[in-house]
């Protein structure tokens, strides 16, 4: 194979996502001074904006990191040390960031699940009841489980702890719906929602976020983990004036800004959130007519962002990708977790739009063809029709 | 519609054509002094490896213009005022040349066509024949017509006139071909070849190209035409040591060096002829199981680079753009001089890919049927079909 690709690489990932010009343009821009006045116009718009994409009328922290570091955040903001939390695993991302919580001392109780299913709030309850003197002080579910294409309802999570009483903390993961699926931190009562900017936000990675309640803010003002760097305190002073503690990541601030703009005003959340969806079922269209299995197992659960695909029996998944990767330049997200070599994720967020989704769905059926996969042909012109039939 | 579409701008007319990332970024380096060594070694770089791309051992000249410049460049340097000149009008390009030489007082005559066919080499043989006081000074073809999707076999055309013994100089315009369809500038024995930066090289529109004969270089030592712009004169000793007589279009070349990379180096000149021919072909399957007619009706004939299709009876090919344009994000060439409204031509050329033909041609599907044309589904599908055959 040459060194050079011809044509656009396909980066079909659940993330990270393509980038639009304007936003790769504006990563390019000459870095500021990040004292300057100019950059506290900067960090005051991005961080305003930011509360829209969130749906909150509170802070939003932003920290120079990957989403891992605003899972750390939000958890030694909020926690004391060897506190228990519960956290409910939907998938590989719920079980990493429970392995977070294990490396910095705390108590973790899990629910485990089949990976295959949403949050079951009376599973939650039934474990919230049996902790009588109440030790959990937060539970930690992931919105969107980007290894699984399974979205839970995070307002019925809130509904499930409040309704027996229990005082725990709400931590969400919105790393992979945030920007692309409905996500309301406020209207839900969510205490710490992370997120990243890799995903529907159409950066690059290497910037994260906390979106915070009052309750979580206090819980902050009594926790003594020992914490510099992830500390909201000093953030939440410096953010006032659109500044930060440390030195920010100024070029992907540069990025936000512009994507923010084009998703917020020029493309309008609400039409992002639809055009995902749309995706999302052409995608289920064609999975569905190549006669494959989903890996989520609910049809009120499936993610708008990923579509995560079981290969037929004994097919080799990394087989199928590799083979697609090589014929058709296009990366396909792998099976993490138990799902290796079984499942291939299909990335479907971002900045895409109907033909690209065409290009991808038929780098997938040419790719099940040549591996000789047993498949029904003809996903694509499924997929199309749903297109066109769902303008 | 918003302001910004999501995704990536499906760009398939037949050029100017999609540009690389690593291109794109070389467009974007800081200006340097075109007077500079460094600027000089740069020059020397990009000619000799045009010769390459024109399969040529003898100059290469390079204007700061479009195409239709290096049009009138090949006529004002090789001809003198009045001479008589041969046009094969084979469609909307070629007429277009016609007008142009019409313009500068040459004395224009033309075999007409129905523009659905390549130069048919017994015509062109009859007229020279004809041509008793052998008054044509040169022959002017068009290798690919851009407007019709026919390639025509230059070396064909050469034998014609060789065969009857006319003197006559033959000028070939390689503007959709160079760089996308085998072009051999020496072996083929051209007088003048003229090229442009917009197609096949990768580049945005503004660079345009001469390649010449020994013959052509003699009779430009005889042109009384006057010139001062496109003088190959002037531009030839400054050539020598990589610059230009007036202020080239530097960031052009800074572009056209990465893509001469690409192509020669990284990629491979044969490599590229293959990859636009499968694309050709694919595109040619789903338009005969759309039960379309092309425009060119000659198999021998079919362009690997642009596939002109006629709408179905009395369908509108501008809506039909139009609808692709605006529900898709797709440009489709529209339908030149007659054409208008009665055809549109893919463009395949350039940097793309397989799965980029494919939302290409699905884009095409979707419009064919929200235009309600009369068309047969499963078109993209026989393309996939071949893609995968054709390996």
């Amino acid at each position: 194979m040459s060194g050079h690709q011809p044509g656009r690489h396909f980066l079909q990932i659940p993330g990270p996502t393509n980038i639009p010009g304007a936003v790769l343009a504006a990563l390019a821009k000459p870095t500021i001074d990040h004292r300057s006045d100019e950059f506290g116009q900067l960090g005051l718009e991005v961080l305003s904006n930011l509360q829209r994409i969130f749906k909150t009328n509170k802070p939003v922290f932003m920290f120079p990191s990957s989403a891992t570091g605003a899972w750390e955040a939000a958890l030694t903001n909020v926690l004391n040390p060897g506190d228990s939390i519960l956290i409910y695993d939907t998938g590989y991302f719920a079980s990493q960031w429970r392995h977070l919580a294990t490396n910095l001392g705390f108590n973790v109780e899990v629910i485990e699940s089949d990976w295959h299913t949403p949050v079951n709030a009376a599973r939650l309850t039934e474990q919230l009841i049996n902790d009588r003197n109440q030790h959990i002080k937060a539970v930690c579910i992931v919105h969107n489980e980007t290894s699984t294409g399974v979205t839970s309802d995070v307002a019925k999570v809130r509904r499930a702890i409040d309704d027996v009483r229990h005082p725990a903390l709400l931590l969400v993961d919105t790393v992979s719906s945030l920007a692309s699926i409905d996500y309301q931190h406020d209207e839900w009562q969510v205490d710490v929602s992370v997120g990243g900017s890799q995903k529907g936000l159409m950066l690059p990675p290497g910037l994260s976020f906390n979106a915070v309640s009052d309750r979580a803010l206090k819980c902050h003002a009594n926790s003594q983990f020992p914490k510099s760097y992830w500390n909201w305190g000093e953030m939440l002073s410096h953010n006032k004036k659109g500044f930060f503690p440390y030195t920010p990541a100024t070029n992907l601030i540069f990025g936000l800004q512009e994507s923010l703009k084009l998703i917020l005003d020029e493309i309008g959340l609400q039409n992002v959130f639809n055009r995902h969806a749309r995706h999302a079922a052409a995608t289920r269209e064609a999975v569905r007519h190549w006669g494959l299995q989903m890996v989520c197992q609910d049809p009120t659960a499936f993610s708008s962002t990923v579509t995560a695909v079981m290969t037929p029996a004994n097919g080799s998944a990394n087989q199928l990708r590799q083979i697609i990767l090589s014929k058709f330049d296009m990366s396909l997200g792998t099976g993490l977790g138990k799902f290796n070599d079984r499942v291939f994720r299909i990335g479907h967020l971002g900045d895409l739009n109907d033909l690209s989704l065409a290009g991808t769905l038929s780098g997938i059926e040419m790719g099940l063809k040549i591996c000789s996969f047993s498949f029904r042909e003809g996903g694509v012109s499924k997929a199309l029709d749903y297109l066109v039939r769902a303008d």
